[in-house]
């Protein structure tokens, strides 16, 4: 392999030659060989091309960066957004706890890449864009690393995750009407309960995800705040007058999202309780579609020897030695991805618990864990509502068989003979294996006529259905 | 000790003769000696005490309870209130994961303390009023348990935990606005840099909690949907027509908290995510208050030998072995209550995932987990409040000292001879021993002038101070 | 009330005067309202009591303690575990990290009460036993809270937890027997698949429960170290010559325990991963017991409209508004437990994390935890063992009806027929709700005969049974 | 793009013409459109090789498998574990539970490529070898993706975790002997306390090490049982007899590792608590880590406004505004890996604790998120050995400047004077700025001489040093 030569404050560094980076970056692939290569989300990445043009903007708008230079910089920012560098970014997440080395590569994959355009050959001559003092101009590691994965983060869940859970609310939504008058047996305990209708049932899915998805926005508030500005500890040294403000505009502008300043510059750096909160809404909905999917595959189990109210699609063999078995694979991969997000809840958790004074060393790992999650959520739903939840149908033979057999249909009788008296007709029946009205006309408790006036199921699940 | 029988429909229990529950309470004491008894928490029991008032005064004024029931059932839960009955209540968290067993816990001392009310002997004559047909009536555990967990969630939220980090929040603004002259070395990594005032650096705690507190008020509005009405699986059956709603108003009056009918009651019963938000916001703030009260006692440090910038109250001897050690003790109880916080988090949330059609039957652990945080973030932002963050000083020497000693000001000199030769400065200082000054005089880059012009700790600190 | 005055190195305290502690414990009371008043465990003042006796004794051995002295010190430890001043512990898990307060509630109680155990009357006269000099010598809250967490934690596993878990093993390890000729489906995604025996399938979770105590007992080791002899920081300053391995054989009499000397003195006061491995252990039991417990429902789930194959004890009325229902509240009770049991997991992580330097300071939390996890997990072994276990049966006619049902048992043709042929049969019978012999036959891949000599069920469980 | 037909039970499949894969592959990337591609870790597909290539051995040498055949299957498992079709494992973790799908990928490719190395053309004329009758034989994915996860975790823990915790551990020990007579300031609570060696507060690190890689050892016989030749429920349908035992042999000597055949195959298929256990311990390691990590960088924070104890080596440039800044970014790596160690330990709990009847279906969650932990140890622990602790160095002037003021050497003092007057010396000291000497002697309490003689911090350090 060939080699040029890059150079930082600490000395000379061989570089690939045929690579965008500089010396701190390489620096950094030496020294933190930890897990597989480039494992920094691409999506920081993105959120840095658009800081970094906004920055470049905002210095030019304010007099302290030529407009030719704003030019390149902003040339190669859109390069990067074009998805055209994407092997330039060969670090770890396991880095500095900063992102320090990160925005380094950023600056230095900019500088280079300018230096290129404008006609020149890579470590030929003085750079045309220095790393440092023109590319992170107004800037530190320490307020663009947050800065760069509030843009990722708050991106991924408005485009990824937000429309997945949408997505699948709806299907569920017309589940839920299409069932609405489809009466089935309740269960409580998983045990044997009073009817409700598959609708009913289903809408209660769909108020949990509209929850989950409130909450979830709840917490863009906080994470469209953005720390640009604050530079090396929240003072905003060596940033022009208006400098924050005005970059926040160019980066809600270029990204099309309502980013604002961060009203509060020292908070934005030292602590990161806007992941830890947004992450917190995701964790909410792994819960609830916890719930759901785990419900779903109850219902859909058999397809002899369980419950088998519902019909889900068949979409590949289910075992390699059982032919013709069928299983809820799209519950399996959802609960999966539940499970990883309340485990990366706890490190988003450990990370956001560990700021000192002005600084919170635990950005890229918080970064990492909550664009994994959004994404893994918003996929998840997708896959799970477009191979599953669309094809949900009722087993109504099932479902009606079901219903009959419920003792707990001797709750209607609670309000015309008490609860006691019902008690007894229930546990007579489950004794002698005989139906609730046989025993209730045996008791004495009830005539035939009443009992079938009073004991109908589709009576008992209330206005709502 | 002496014992009365006491029926249900599963046949005759003794119960010691001097307490008000009965059968189905003491069989549960009998069922689950798990753990220390009466855990359970009594706020649960308060707000079972409230709905249970609400639900008679709704089904009387439905024409379903007459009013001499409605007062007597009333008139108990009054009393339990005021505390009267508080060793009444002998369940564990540990019972039916319904709580079913506690639901009529209450409604066995309701029924007995009304007989007694009404001139009986417990025992002795028909019931006066009946535990399932009266007090429990259009009522379910499936809907009552949720209720009463709301409510005392709510309340403890609002009445403890919001007042007590307020409380703090609003010490450590003042503390803010006092210190905010008071310029310091910025410290990012754990190492030395740019300086910000003690003010600037307090006012990101202010914003912290401003934000925790926003994210958990955020999480009221689910938390005050409650699920009476749903009774069994959600759908209402056995309740008078208009309940739910009125039933809701009437919790919201005696409770004076805006409390509503959930939206969707299958919700409601089988899921409890709305536990899970608001107890992700109290996570929120376990990360905020864990930050701050490290930094708290890392800037405490000392005395002699630590960082020692501020000084905080010495509250008590710190040492059994070292003679007159102080410690920051409270920054210890409260880093504590962090770290159970974020474990009842995950407690919280594993038993959220595990619900089960119509019914998660994790309430009590989730409700324990729940009022546990709220109470410990409430009493340890007071008890920090009150016994350390009132009494914050700055040592003013101390901050002169390291604030002068620091290399990290060469970064005022960016701006004008760039950051390599300004880097070259600080290596040299910092190899040498030396003071910037003399560097970068020596080195050529400054003069004296210049120097003392461009490198004043006081005008880096920003316009935010 | 009535007060007494006590003395420390800041000064006078007031007292309640009927109270054995004295001015520390007093300032611990008023400084930390932190949650429910005594919720430190009195296992660890009695972990305490243990080794403050066994220090008088080694430190009178040693020559630094008169005999006199130590035997009033000895007979107080006595009555402390005899129970007798229960009530005199009145300190919270939420103060100091380091547990000096609790530390020096039991010194001052032991100094008070061997006063009046000498004849005098408690704020009388000098003191006859010092709470610092004599109770503490040779000691520092350092080295004693977490020798006293040590023990009691260590006594609460082996007295409580595994003789707990190993009950329930015992119980499941006879069903397993008992069950082992009945065959029922076996299923795998939640859906039918092929047979094995309900003693087959027992076994499982006696096979996890063995697995669960020796991964237990692995982490006792590390638990029997003991850090007494380490004093302040681990170096044992202040302690005679041979006291560290003296005093742990002395704890270890006493204890009847194999507790031994840490012989690594600063990793015992700095460090409490002996802590963090033993609640591991407890965190995969949970794991464990979770599953069982979760099957065990399933299993039992109808009467009607479930699963049914096993039938579990009816210990109590189910529902306050469904007449005549049963519910798995063992299961329920111990699920819970286990999710408790998952987030005190986290919280001792947490605790564990964030030792600094010398000393960690959240041995409280993380002895609270690791306390009530042991605590609940063997109680709720033994309630779902009483309660529930030692009453499961089969159901033999669902357990029959289901497996006859099933498709699966084509898997037994693949080694006949080969894997595609079977799944084929499979699937017929799937769409036309026809038997697995019927399309076996009409698809002309097997004769009647070879079928019902290939397909047996019984033939199917393999030699394991 | 071209295209060939691939067929299974449910039909037909369009595969990409130059990929080995064949149509369950292809419909699992379809239906599994989540998260980036191939996320489910080679190590897993390596495991499979081997296990693949050992049941093709056992199953000739049982008589069920031709030699061809065997050789076959052997020769393209050698090709796997080689890496020649790394990337021909196209599949995603968050596909069915059971990992059925990535079975099927290498039963599928095995078939394809032994098709071309017998010379034919893949998708012309009949399989020359079988993916489910031939490759699969005696197996099904309930057995083979549970052994295939054991044998890459056990790997992983062998090789890479524990060589990388053992080095750390090594170096530190080194450091422990080469500074075992510097003598420091210790500190308590973060205060200063009384004095130790440097060497004795990293011999505390080293015995963290040692019982975490005992913890680590303990784990592995759990993980050494494979459940290979239980099939589908665990009963061994369709194997061979002495197929369990024999093919564990074979794994055991293709991998050189002591893999053993599970005893209780049930507990092998329906629960992962081996990998819980191995996580718990992962995470033990975690926890001990994050403490020392975090130790080093508050000991060598500064360089002048911090501690400033000892000295690391400055790898890279620290800050892209600050110039100059060198930071403890190895700490930070590593303490950035031990939160998600942390959070990874709850995603293997909770995948853990959800099993079902015979299956647990969290098969590939819980397999990524134990190898990610496990590489990410080890790594961290060599980048932090190669990269930080090798070059830890003593700053001795600040060490003996911060020993010397420390006013908690008056501990020496107690057993002269006792702990009260002690105290009076310490906090007049304190009060007044002075040095403990002279108002030791100021208060008459003892002589310069005595002093002198007493108060000798080398002499406070112990016999351990």
């Amino acid at each position: 392999m060939s080699f040029r030569i890059e150079k930082d404050t600490m000395g000379e560094v061989k570089v690939p030659a045929d690579k965008l980076w500089g010396a701190q970056t390489e620096r950094s692939r030496n020294n933190f060989k930890i897990g597989p290569p480039a494992s920094m989300p691409l999506e920081v990445v993105y959120g840095f091309a658009y800081l970094k043009k906004a920055a470049a903007y905002t210095n030019c708008e304010l007099g302290v960066l030529p407009i030719e230079k704003r030019d390149l910089i902003a040339k190669v920012c859109d390069e990067i957004l074009d998805g055209k560098h994407d092997d330039q970014f060969p670090l770890v997440i396991w880095q500095t706890g900063s992102g320090t080395q990160s925005n380094m590569n950023v600056n230095e994959v900019i500088a280079n890449r300018a230096h290129q355009l404008a006609g020149k050959v890579i470590g030929e001559g003085e750079k045309t864009i220095q790393p440092n003092d023109d590319v992170n101009k107004s800037q530190s590691s320490n307020d663009t690393f947050p800065t760069g994965m509030h843009i990722a983060a708050y991106k991924k869940v408005v485009e990824t995750t937000i429309p997945g859970v949408k997505q699948l609310r709806n299907t569920l939504s017309k589940k839920s009407e299409a069932f609405k008058d489809v009466v089935k047996i309740g269960r409580t305990h998983l045990m044997d309960a009073t009817p409700l209708t598959l609708g009913q049932e289903i809408s209660g899915y769909v108020a949990q995800l509209d929850h989950g998805i409130k909450a979830l926005e709840n917490t863009l508030g906080h994470l469209s705040e953005l720390a640009l500005g604050g530079t090396a500890v929240g003072t905003g040294l060596n940033t022009p007058k208006g400098y924050s403000k005005r970059v926040a505009e160019y980066i809600a502008e270029f990204t099309g999202l309502p980013f604002v300043t961060a009203p509060n510059k020292f908070e934005a750096l030292a602590a990161h309780d806007a992941l830890v909160e947004t992450h917190g809404a995701l964790k909410q909905l792994a819960v609830s579609l916890n719930k759901i999917a785990n419900d779903i595959r109850m219902m859909a189990s058999g397809p002899r020897s369980g419950i088998g109210e519902i019909i889900i699609p068949a979409n590949e063999p289910g075992s390699s030695i059982m032919p013709g078995k069928v299983n809820p694979t799209q519950c399996e991969a959802l609960t999966m991805v539940c499970a990883q997000v309340i485990g990366n809840d706890v490190a988003v958790t450990v990370g956001g618990t560990q700021g000192h004074y002005e600084l919170n060393v635990f950005k890229p790992v918080m970064a990492a864990n909550i664009l994994q999650s959004a994404q893994l959520i918003g996929d998840a739903c997708v896959s799970f509502d477009v191979n599953c939840a669309v094809g949900i149908e009722p087993n109504h033979a099932v479902i009606k068989q079901l219903l009959n057999n419920s003792l707990m249909l001797v709750t209607a009788l609670n309000t015309k003979i008490g609860y006691y008296k019902a008690a007894e007709i229930a546990n007579t029946a489950h004794k002698n294996g005989t139906t609730l009205k046989e025993e209730a006309i045996n008791l004495g408790y009830v005539t035939a006529e009443d009992y079938d006036e009073w004991v109908k199921p589709e009576d008992m699940v209330g206005s709502m259905k």
